[in-house]
């Protein structure tokens, strides 16, 4: 036995160091300036051969007239997703990088039955929203926040880095092509669901890394989730059964979070819930609900001054999802309700609701994602206990989510003027 | 705040009920006698349409001179597995069940890009291996058990359940057709390897469980990994990367287990070792190398009678899996190492390896799996301590790891007539 030199834990730290490489824009070091900013300053940047690079896109036009626009509703009652006339993909390959991007009629992908991401689950992907505002116009949501953390999942899923700046590009690029037709001006507040993916695609069986990728986005008719009657019923997870842990990766959007949590969701929906409230430890901290994040509105107990506090789970462990939604709900009710409540990110456990709801201090729940949007949340089942959560005098949603959720939507449909809103201009 | 009725964990429960109900011959409720017998006793099993059924087989048959057999040395250093002239293609759909299984010319899948395996990860796979034996038979090494922990990882990741014995009928098939030529009786000692895969294919976005399936089945040259020179030199995993938890889905094969390994693995690989020993919990317990099982042989302390023991993770936590390698070296070594050696199946940490290294109690360890098959370990090395373990006086290998290694070649390649070698009958 000898000693040698001390180990780090260059997972993370390795991780982060490649984030910020990638997220840089080339020409300029200033990584700060521009992840907040993505694509709107990075016109500037210099690609080498290999990076990924939107300018190169090739552009293969659908028929126009091949395919009708459906009714929003059938489309979201189809038992395919319906998605619109084009697709972006991108391969890669550690000998040579990034090819040029294409832009080209929606169809199948050919895949080796060998292919990495069909056993070892070498994927991920991002959740986005294209909306047709109010006034006409077409918007994006804090795109530069996708492109980021699908920056941060492809690491850790050993897929290949790229400058966010290129993702945001492409995506604007393919809801520019199809905006028009698929999310026409004569259906001001639709939105359309942007889902890019990465995936290994190397033919080759073994536990390894991918030397091939794909890097496809879609653009597709997605239901809206985010006022089911009566509010979301949760079923907090069997004993057996935890999505996530510390040292794993509940953070990532890696299809590895995903497949593994069916059974138990499946099992609560037949039982009557809508979703699974994940518990974690023996603590049983709240972490998400379904794929969502998760907030409780309540009041501290008196002994702690009774203050009205929104809480939700804390980022810093890494178990939970950085959702866009969820941060924008912080940063909203950290402004507009300064004052009114405060907001909380902490620990806090299964019991603490309970406790909460026995002395009668719980005032709302509600999930907060891309696909759910801001739901409220109706019910909590844990081992035997209905916890009941107050839905507003409407029955359909406490007064604060309703709130929040008419201050995000504004942004999103153009009826308030913000930053987070990123008009993007038909083609 | 009601009361209402407790909770069970129905999840492990089940699953383990659902796996009773597909591994029984339909006309036969004795899963007990089937079980460890597979497809040999099941002959007169009926099915159900939309049960897979073996029986209902369609055969296209490739260009039998369309592709060489490669070298083998040649193949396994390919960039592209090189699978065989055929594979074996079964879909399904939860309105019809299983199609007719089709065996036909290997070639790549068209999937949806919004195939659910594709964000999900809804995939689940099962490697063992084709063997040319010394006497020129075509050999598959317990290949019950193989269709048995498949059928377990694809209801624990909410795909088809599936009748056992029928999965095995297509794997015979498969290597019984490609036998002869891809692994001519002029290759004794000879194997292929053998990737039966199940897949979610509904081209549906959202989580959920997939309505439609696609198993399928290759067979491929794979390198052979058990005698790296100077042995397998593990790495212990770094503190922020976790394998597998419990309450999570380390003992099924799920995509889902890879692909967030491989981040670890290739910093792992980076510093010069083939893979990681994964730590587990606060204790720091050792469960998994790399993708293998992990044995390792050392004295107990004179205080508890200094005895060879074997000892190996335990399955009861479901952190691990259940590996027919691992499981065949515990039986083996059980009957023929008898008075020689205790094989223990206990928890045991990281410490205990440091402290028996320190006492120089530690005589041999080995990786266990149908990759890497019975591979040696050289050295362990753990935030900074290197522990070296001895290797035999060949330096390839310690005793006791050369000779179960033998026993289960002898078996495999039929030196010696065992159960657990199965033949296969060429076509």
């Amino acid at each position: 036995m000898t000693q040698t030199s001390q180990v780090e834990d260059l997972t993370s730290a390795g991780l982060e160091h490649r984030i910020a490489e990638q997220s840089a824009p080339l020409t300029n070091g200033s990584s700060k300036t521009n992840e907040t900013n993505g694509v709107h300053t990075n016109g500037i940047a210099k690609h080498q051969p290999g990076d990924l690079d939107a300018s190169q896109l090739k552009v293969t036009l659908a028929d126009p007239n091949a395919r009708q626009v459906p009714d929003e509703a059938a489309a979201c009652a189809s038992f395919e997703t319906v998605c619109t006339d084009h697709m972006i993909t991108v391969s890669w390959s550690a000998a040579s990088g990034w090819a040029a991007p294409e832009l080209k009629p929606y169809g199948p992908l050919s895949l080796m039955p060998t292919a990495s991401v069909l056993h070892y689950a070498t994927e991920c992907f991002e959740g986005l929203k294209a909306f047709r505002g109010f006034d006409g116009k077409l918007r994006l949501f804090r795109p530069n926040l996708n492109a980021k953390r699908m920056l941060m999942s492809t690491l850790r899923i050993s897929l290949p880095g790229f400058q966010t700046a290129e993702l945001e590009k492409l995506i604007t690029k393919l809801v520019a092509v199809d905006g028009a037709k698929w999310l026409p001006k004569s259906r001001p507040g639709s939105f359309l669901y942007i889902r890019p993916s990465v995936i290994g695609t190397q033919a080759a069986l073994g536990v390894q890394a991918p030397k091939e990728a794909l890097l496809f986005i879609t653009l597709s008719f997605m239901p809206r989730m985010d006022s089911p009657p009566g509010g979301m019923r949760l079923h907090t997870n069997p004993e057996d059964m935890v999505r996530a842990w510390v040292g794993g990766f509940g953070y990532a959007k890696v299809g590895a979070n995903y497949g593994p949590s069916l059974l138990a969701t499946n099992e609560a929906k037949a039982r009557g819930f809508q979703q699974i409230l994940w518990l974690y430890g023996s603590e049983g901290y709240c972490t998400e609900a379904g794929a969502s994040n998760f907030f409780m509105l309540w009041r501290a107990k008196d002994s702690e001054g009774g203050k009205l506090q929104l809480v939700t789970a804390p980022l810093d462990d890494r178990l939970i999802l950085d959702g866009v939604t969820r941060r924008s709900v912080v940063e909203l009710a950290k402004v507009r309700l300064a004052g009114e409540l405060d907001v909380v990110e902490r620990k806090y456990t299964i019991d603490e609701v309970l406790e909460a709801s026995k002395e009668g201090r719980i005032v709302e729940a509600f999930a907060a994602g891309t696909a759910y949007f801001i739901c409220p949340i109706s019910l909590i089942h844990h081992r035997g206990v209905d916890v009941q959560i107050p839905m507003g005098k409407t029955g359909e949603s406490g007064n604060y989510t309703a709130k929040i959720k008419g201050w995000m939507k504004d942004i999103m449909y153009g009826n308030e003027q913000h930053e987070w809103g990123v008009v993007v201009n038909d083609e």
